[in-house]
C-alpha cells in the first residue's frame, strides 16, 4: 500500500483499544455475550489493514491538523465501520472466510456447535447480524464523545451517517446483481463500484480528515467527487487482479470472481466483445464451480485479445484525469497534493 | 394504550416523512433500491403503534418543553430505530408477518420470487440486513440535522448510539436463549426484559424527551432506572397476555410463546413448581408445533394452580414499588410526576 500510510498502523490500534475500554465495560455489563463481543470486534477490526483509518489521518495530517488522539478515534471509527460492513457482507456471500480467519458468523456458528446449540447456521447469521449492529453504534458513541468542538463532532456524524446509508443501498444493488439474471447495465456496475468502493475507501477517509482540520466544504465536496473516481479506478484494477494477476501477490485464489459469475466492466465488456468470434465459449467459463488452469488461461487470452484489457486501461487514464480535473481548481496545498499523487500513482500501478 | 399519547401519532408521521423528503432523495439518487428502500421504510414505520415515539414528545412536553418540529424529529427517529431492530429481528426469528404485513425479508423474497432472482430466500434476507442497516443510519443523519443546539444534539446522539448497542447484545442473549438446549437462568431472562424491552420501550424515551427539555443529569438517570423495571413489570405482563389473554384483544395467536419453548419467567416459574405434580406433564407441551384448546387450558390451569400466576403478580407489585423508590426523591414535577403515573397505571392493568 501507500508507503506514508505505515505510520498510522499502531497509534489506529492503540485508539480500538481505548474505544474499546470506554464503551467495552458497558457492554460486558448488560450480560456475557457482551464481553464475548467486545473481544471479537476488537479482535476483528486490529485484524485488517487499516487503509481507510490511515486515510483520515493521513488527510487531516496534510489539510494540517496535529495528528493527535481526537483523529485516531476517528481513524480507529472508521475501521469499525469496515467491521460493521464486513460481518454483514460476510452473511449475505456466505462466504466463511475473511482475513485468513473464520468470519463472525462462521465463529458464531462454531460456537453453537461446540456448546449443542440448535439450528448453528442461523444461530451464527443472527448474531453476526447483530454484532454488525452493534459495531455501527459503536461507531456513532464513540464519535460523539470525543473532545473536539461540538460543531465538528456533529459535522463528522452526519457525513458518516448520510455516507454509509448510500454503501448500504450501493451493497443491495451489489446484492441484487448477484441474484437477477439479467445482467447489470454499465451504469449500474459503475454506480456500484463508485459508492460502495470509492465512496466509502476514498472519498469519506479524505473527507473526514479534511473536516477535523478544518477544511473549506468547497474543498471536502472536490475530495468526495476525486475518491469516488478514484475508487472506480481501484475497483476495475482489482477485478483485472483478480483474473490476470498472480494468486501468490495478490492473496486471492485466480478466477474466483469468474466462478461467482460476479457483474464486473469486464465481464460485461467481454461478452459484447465475444459475440460472433472464436472466443464465445468463453462465456460458459462464468459461473462455474470449478476451473481448470486451462480454463483460466483461455479466459484470460480472450479478455486481451479481444481488447477488454485495452479498453478498461483506457477508462482508468479517463478517470484518473477526470479526477484530476475535479480537484484542479481549487487551491490545493502541497502536501494534500502529495496525498492525492500517491494514492492515484497506487491506483493505477497496483499489482497486488 | 395510555390516552394522552394518541396526540403525538399525526405530528410523528408528519416527522417520518419529513426525514424521508430530507434524505429519501439521497437514497434515491444512488440506485433504483435506494428509492424502492425509501417507500418501504416509510411504509413499515408508519404502520407501527407509534408508542415510543410518542414517548419522547410526552416527556419533552412534560419536562417543560414546547413540542415542537425538533421534538418531533427526535421522536419519528426513535421510530426509525424500531425498525430497525423489527426489521432484524424478523430475520432472526423468521417470521414472515409484521405489524399484520409481510416482514421486510419477506417483501424482498417476494420481490425476488416475483422477478426470477436466483436463490430468494437469501435475497430476501441480505436485502433486508441492508435495509435495516440504512434505517439506523437515516436515525443519526436525521438527529445530527435537527436545528437544536449543537450539546443537545450531541448529548441525544451519544445515549442513542450506547444505549441501543446495549438492546443489541440483549437481542444477542435473546438469541442464544431460543438456541441453547440449556435453560437461561432468572437473571438471564430478567437482563433480556430489562434491556430489550425496559431500556428501550420505556427508559429511552423518556430520557431523550427529558434531554430535550434540558433536564439534569440526576433526572435522566433516575428514569433510566424507573423505566428498566418498568419494562420488566410490562414484559412479565406481555408473557402473561400471551397465555392467559384473549387472542381477539391480543390481536396475538394465544401460546404462541409455548409453542415456541420462549424463555420466559412464566416457563422458568412454572417448571420449578410442576416438579413432582399432577402437572408434570405440562412441560411436553412447551416447544410443540400445534397446541388443542385443551393443552392450552390445561397450561393454563397450572400456571393457576401451582401458584406461578400469583407469584409473578407479587413480582410485578414488588417492581412496581422499586420503580416508584427510584424516582422519590428527584423532586418531580406534577407533570412528569402524572405521565409516569399513568404509564405505571397501564403496564399494571392492561389486557391488551
Amino acid at each position: 500500500m501507500i508507503a506514508e500510510l505505515a505510520v498510522h498502523r499502531q497509534p489506529i490500534v492503540d485508539a480500538l483499544r481505548d474505544i474499546d475500554a470506554g464503551l467495552g465495560d458497558e457492554l460486558a455489563d448488560v450480560n456475557r455475550w457482551g464481553h464475548d463481543l467486545r473481544v471479537r470486534m476488537l479482535e476483528f477490526a486490529q485484524r485488517g489493514k487499516l487503509i481507510r483509518g490511515s486515510l483520515v489521518a493521513a488527510s487531516a495530517a496534510a489539510f494540517g491538523r496535529p495528528v493527535d488522539g481526537a483523529v485516531y478515534t476517528v481513524a480507529a471509527a472508521v475501521e469499525l465501520v469496515q467491521s460493521f460492513l464486513l460481518i454483514h457482507d460476510d452473511i449475505m456471500d456466505e462466504d466463511p472466510l475473511r482475513r485468513g480467519s473464520p468470519a463472525v458468523f462462521e465463529q458464531y456458528r462454531r460456537y453453537g456447535s461446540d456448546h449443542g446449540f440448535r439450528h448453528r447456521r442461523r444461530f451464527g447469521e443472527s448474531m453476526a447480524i447483530c454484532a454488525g449492529d452493534v459495531a455501527i453504534l459503536v461507531v456513532f458513541a464513540a464519535i460523539s464523545s470525543i473532545e473536539i468542538e461540538e460543531s465538528t463532532r456533529v459535522r463528522l456524524m452526519s457525513l458518516l451517517a448520510r455516507e454509509i446509508a448510500k454503501v448500504g443501498v450501493a451493497q443491495m444493488a451489489d446484492v441484487a446483481n448477484g441474484h437477477d439474471p439479467a445482467p447489470a447495465t454499465e451504469d449500474e456496475i459503475v454506480s456500484v463500484y463508485q459508492f460502495k468502493t470509492g465512496r466509502y475507501t476514498f472519498s469519506l477517509p479524505l473527507m473526514l480528515g479534511a473536516i477535523l482540520a478544518g477544511t473549506d466544504a468547497m474543498v471536502v465536496d472536490a475530495l468526495c467527487r476525486w475518491g469516488d473516481l478514484q475508487g472506480v479506478v481501484f475497483q476495475i484494477r482489482d477485478d483485472q487482479l483478480g483474473i490476470m494477476g498472480d494468486a501468490d501477490q495478490t492473496g486471492k485464489p485466480v478466477g474466483s470472481d469468474i466462478m461467482a459469475n460476479k457483474q464486473t466492466l469486464h465481464r460485461l465488456t467481454l461478452f459484447e466483445a465475444i459475440a460472433g468470434t472464436e472466443w464465445e465459449d468463453v462465456r460458459a467459463c462464468f459461473g462455474r464451480d470449478q476451473l481448470s488452469p486451462d480454463e483460466i488461461g483461455r479466459v484470460r487470452r480472450a479478455l486481451e485479445q479481444t481488447g477488454t484489457i485495452a479498453l478498461l486501461d483506457r477508462r482508468i487514464a479517463q478517470l484518473r484525469s477526470d479526477s484530476a480535473r475535479e480537484i484542479a481548481g481549487i487551491g490545493l496545498g502541497d502536501a494534500p497534493r502529495r496525498l492525492l499523487d500517491a494514492i492515484d500513482a497506487y491506483n493505477a500501478a497496483r499489482d497486488v
